[in-house]
């Protein structure tokens, strides 16, 4: 078969299975209601005990509704897979897919919001349906509002993350501790280009540059420039202060000042890490890299650069988003963990130190990383409890945790 | 055991229920998800060809996701059980308890939305949240706000309908028709007297008041009359235009025009219909009914009138929310049967046929209704059935259903 037939093979046998289920979620009750008694308990008269608690002390929440294991997955459509703005209904699927994986692999309830109206005061919503939710996952929301959105929301009380972001990152970060291993390179000594300057390139970023910041644990890697349509940002770029969040990334990144194209940045540099659209990676841009080029092409469906074509130009380590290659760089290894932790810590945000500990964590799931294998199975379980681990400590450390220590609530996976 | 003890008791149960769960709800995957192969179909790249569908057809989200089995229970906790305002947050263990009914009762997927904000735009946002939802039950939400929030949300496409409201009127219409036949009396000849202009007040009214005018089944009652806190409300009561809602009741209630207090009203009436508070109703007042008075004292947990008192002084039938006493008038009787019929005729919007449908189908589980037995038991699974049956021939019939009748979706229970 050939990779198209493939991918329409995978397109009528999804379209069959959801046609089949009526999407992939169902809502269960967890206590009895067999007997007059049962209903008394779980509903009136004995459930307004359970209210005026409730009303007493707000944070009992977490001990007597859903609370501590729910989290909303939440997205206005506007910026869902590879498919664009196609809206709130649109995106269904995707988010009951989401859902039913933080189950699967988590044992997390999750559940679809799916905004209709994309001028809505989604920070304004979100704020008001939080009652019932321990965490926010934002979904396929479109860049620059996912960065105002999501800040916005961070004194919520709850972790709320934008996966396409920070999940991204996270896996991403992972990915690249493994290739320095696999290729005896090291963090510090990295020259890394990103391409693509969106929700998940500015997150890359900010999380690359925590790196010996924020965290003590290693030096900042050498350099750090990241690529946009109109080639390396630099702070002195006209106009950059009319975007915000590339105003940021000028701030943070290429402290040389450098300017030119993608060409210009990936000439003599170690990484390449393309979160952009397809092809904008050449074999020559490649063949101009360090020794032993890292090259993370995560554009889907097509990558910005074929693993074959960089393979010929002599990278060392390939990594794209797609499952049909090895070193699949996929945000699915982070987000379930990520919240698993959050959650049993009961954090009341989302702080780096949980960031870079769910990438160290997951990086260190694989024992020996070799050139093509620096990323563990999606489908191992040992992932999920290494990141909620490693994210669940450094909450605490982080003095984001407010879940003590010997209450830890620990639910197993689906 | 005493009232009293026999509550404590319940109260204790219910708050260690909710403690060892962590609240009553869970949500389920319901496609495998356990090779690479199954993730491809549930979730990406599969994923993309049901979102690229629903781009096109957005109807199809009936067919592809769950939204046609799936119910948001919203509140703003704002009027909850008999708790009053105590906020979003402390009314998630009703709205839990609720879904947790609507799976065991009907096999209604169904999630709690429990807002923080009182002040917010409830309508915008439900209507924002919508996509993923079949039907919306409104929940403990305060009058008058609860009977703008419905109306302006009847156009969403969708079966919106305020619980409090509606499925209490419901259950007091099923409960009335079978009080006649066992005292042999006939809605036409009855003069109703309702106490209490609230939610729960205004939706009895209303629906008493289609009985011979919306339908065709029967003729309008003799006489109804609506009483609050004044008394007797009636169109030339001073101010009464202020409260559009008491308006309304003055120009669709009391022809006669009459006035007086509640001892007023209820003198020869054959009917009482108390949804207001504890102890409005004495023995002298029931003694001035008519033949063979029914008396529903509804207020939770004190009744307008005890039953034993009502019994004294003639009662024929006596019903009251309560589960302690014959004839509970519960509205668990009506909420989940009725959603199930108007999820599976996809119904756009609640019709008051659909109501009286309800009403009359509710009426008729119970073959030979006697004084002690209007009503049928919560947990008899009959009950869902004919009401669902009903709602959605009704649905069909008033124009209000979207699902063609050979594609009826027909799920079990849970």
């Amino acid at each position: 078969m050939t990779d198209e037939e493939e991918r329409k093979d995978v397109y009528a046998e999804a379209l069959a299975l959801h046609r089949a289920h009526h999407g992939k979620l169902a809502v269960q009750a967890t206590v009895p209601l067999n007997t007059r008694k049962d209903i008394g308990r779980a509903y009136t008269p004995g459930v307004a005990a359970v209210c005026r608690e409730l009303e007493r002390d707000p944070s009992l929440a977490y001990t007597y509704t859903i609370k501590g294991n729910t989290v909303a997955v939440v997205t206005d459509g506007s910026a869902v897979l590879g498919l664009g703005n196609i809206g709130g209904t649109a995106a269904i699927p995707v988010m009951e897919g989401k859902a039913a994986l933080f189950k699967r692999l988590a044992g997390i309830d999750a559940f679809p919001i799916c905004f209709a109206e994309q001028s809505a005061d989604i920070v304004g919503q979100i704020r008001n349906l939080a009652p019932v939710f321990g965490g926010i996952n934002l979904e396929d929301i479109a860049a620059p509002r996912c960065f105002e959105i999501e800040e916005e929301l961070q004194d919520l009380g709850i972790p709320v993350m934008h996966d396409d972001q920070h999940a991204t990152a996270i896996v991403v970060l992972a990915a690249l501790m493994n290739a320095c291993t696999a290729t005896g390179k090291r963090l510090e000594d990295l020259r890394i280009v990103v391409i693509g300057a969106g929700a998940a390139g500015f997150a890359i970023t900010r999380l690359l540059r925590c790196i010996g910041y924020e965290s003590r644990a290693c030096r900042p890697v050498r350099e750090l420039l990241v690529c946009d349509r109109e080639g390396i940002i630099h702070r002195n770029r006209h106009g950059l202060y009319s975007n915000k969040y590339k105003f940021i990334i000028g701030e943070e990144t290429n402290r040389a000042g450098r300017t030119g194209s993608i060409a210009d940045a990936l000439n003599g540099a170690d990484v390449c890490i393309g979160v952009s659209g397809p092809g904008v990676v050449t074999e020559e841009m490649v063949r101009s890299m360090n020794r032993d080029p890292i090259v993370f092409a995560m554009a889907n469906p097509v990558p910005e650069i074929m693993p074959d074509e960089a393979a010929r130009a002599g990278a060392a380590v390939i990594g794209t988003g797609r499952s049909d290659f090895p070193n699949q760089i996929n945000n699915v290894l982070v987000f379930p963990g990520f919240f698993r932790g959050a959650l049993d810590a009961r954090a009341i945000r989302v702080t780096d130190e949980m960031k870079l500990a769910a990438a160290t964590a997951l990086a260190a799931t694989i024992r020996r990383p070799t050139r093509d294998r620096i990323l563990p199975s999606v489908l191992n379980r040992g992932v999920v409890r290494a990141v909620a681990a490693a994210v669940r400590e450094a909450a605490v450390a982080s003095g984001a945790a407010t879940a003590g220590t010997e209450e830890k609530v620990k639910r197993g996976g689906a």
